[in-house]
């Protein structure tokens, strides 16, 4: 894939700031390459950067349009169609992360094919991947786990290539999901890929790498997970992580989507992705706990942290609001 | 899918027993619908049932012709398609389990449409399925898992369903390979589905039923396979076993298609498949174990036996020199 930046982002007639999360969370993380937002009539959103036409993104180099909102069932609405046709004429390539292919769509596809550009559906897989060899390689590898889905895996896998880098580490994020991907350019929807191949393509997501070097791996589900643990297990064997961060949400009680079905212990949680991971890379261990604390005041936060910390004998960090920086200091220590 | 019976078993010009394989699986556990054999000119394997002619087969009820051969890169050489034409001409549906699918042989696509008749491709699925819902549900299930892939977990799993029936059990064989979707006549590549849905596809496999019904589940790759341990989750996951059968071959030392990797222990692969395993079904345990003993002779391969059953304490089987029997004692003993 590796897509072509900088990013026009294209939020369409968003009803509401949730609607365009996936072109926000690409603003928050990569603002440089973000140089305009383009808004129909009617768009209830804001991505707090330069509203622009088409003219005006292909004048600040925009080399790839976007689509960077929901929308209902995952379809491309006909009164989208217009702009993104416009960008194609212009010159851009354009991405999407919707269940629909923008290929699906007749006036996009041949646009793109009269006009040699390149259209990406992040959310499905762009090439064919081998099944995993199952062979060690160098580099060092960070994987991202959850008791639950949703609970802040993107976000700390962010956090942390951020932090490593500001410490003048040699770190790349590596994106599992759609919107990961249009943060780091390029990536695998290890979800989207046929089942035989989940490891394989994690695999491909984290070559060989330089022995000081950091892939900082996007996790997907949980191993604790009716619906998705499958993924997870593929991309842990895949990726064959040495440092494990399990992320958490402190005020989530039943797993999401699966109704009835608590949410595992945090003990229980690390015991089994070090079991799974330790199969393969003797040594992995979990080195931190991300906890999404939003539910609590300062305080509470604080004291949850704390406890959790002390439990578990391991750092215990918000990402958002205390940082990662405890995590990045254990990282390497014995 | 559930394909229509009896069939006509197509072998082509297969150069050797091997490469008829699937064909020979099929008329071990299904002799009553296999009424007889294609075979072209130059065919080096036998399946030991009557060759017959399209006509002799439309004669003779035959509803589906089942390719039960292997093909080079997996594709329908063009030799093949008169005779697959000429069964769809006669009334008869196709059933093939290669890569390439059926449909994409024009000749075969076209006489399909003009006749009416459905062709099966096991190897894809051929519906879609939901993401899982992790529900408990009635009904008992066993699921064959493996220290490695290759290890026997089809034929123990029809070895079972087989041994349950004789005894009067209400039980019913589940597939998930190809092979296995031609003796069942129904079933569910789970290692061909999208990720997000392995565990989905199970449950579909496995759906709600009487409280003394078995669903015999045949099993795929192995927790401990860095290539295909997702596949396996999401079927541990999606099927809910409460009884897990693990399969082995006694001969193997280093786990299939990744060089360098020992075959983990007995022990630990009871361990690890109870834990994940009892995530949903809290009393799923290992019932017992079935070991590919055929590079031993009788008295070394009963010493293992032995020892294997006496060290776990569970029945230690082989399910063609020895049967099943001692594993179906097992089940529902306390």
């Amino acid at each position: 894939m590796a897509l072509a930046t900088p990013y026009l982002m294209f939020i369409g007639d968003a009803p509401d700031q949730l609607a365009a999360k996936v072109a926000i969370g690409v603003v928050h993380w990569r603002p440089q390459w973000c140089k305009g937002q383009l808004r129909l009539a009617g768009c209830k959103a804001d991505l707090g950067i330069p509203d622009m036409t088409i003219e005006d993104a292909v004048e600040a180099g925009c080399r790839t349009l976007v689509v960077g909102v929901a929308n209902r069932g995952g379809v491309i609405p006909d009164h989208w169609t217009g702009a993104i046709v416009q960008a194609i004429e212009a010159g851009m390539d354009v991405a999407a992360g919707l269940h629909r292919r923008l290929s699906d769509v007749p006036a996009i596809a041949q646009a793109a094919k009269a006009h040699g550009r390149t259209l990406t559906d992040a959310r499905h897989p762009s090439r064919d991947f081998d099944v995993a060899g199952g062979q060690p390689r160098p580099g060092r590898r960070l994987l991202t786990v959850g008791t639950d889905v949703s609970v802040g895996k993107m976000f700390t896998s962010l956090a942390i290539e951020r932090e490593m880098q500001a410490r003048g580490m040699n770190a790349d994020f590596r994106a599992t999901g759609q919107t990961g991907i249009f943060i780091a350019g390029d990536g695998a929807s290890v979800d989207a890929v046929v089942a035989d191949f989940i490891a394989g393509a994690a695999e491909w997501l984290t070559p060989a790498n330089a022995p000081d070097h950091w892939d900082v791996v996007e996790g997907q589900g949980s191993l604790f997970h009716a619906s998705y643990s499958g993924v997870t297990l593929g991309l842990i064997h895949g990726a064959r992580p040495h440092a494990l961060v399990l992320c958490h949400d402190a005020a989530r009680t039943e797993m999401r989507g699966t109704p009835g079905v608590p949410v595992p212990s945090l003990e229980d949680c690390i015991a089994v992705n070090e079991r799974m991971a330790r199969m393969f890379e003797p040594d992995a261990r979990v080195v931190g706990v991300s906890v999404n604390t939003s539910s609590m005041d300062d305080a509470r936060a604080a004291a949850y942290l704390s406890e959790v910390s002390q439990r578990l004998n391991v750092p215990a960090v918000d990402a958002v609001r205390t940082g990662v920086g405890p995590i990045v200091d254990a990282i390497g220590k014995p």
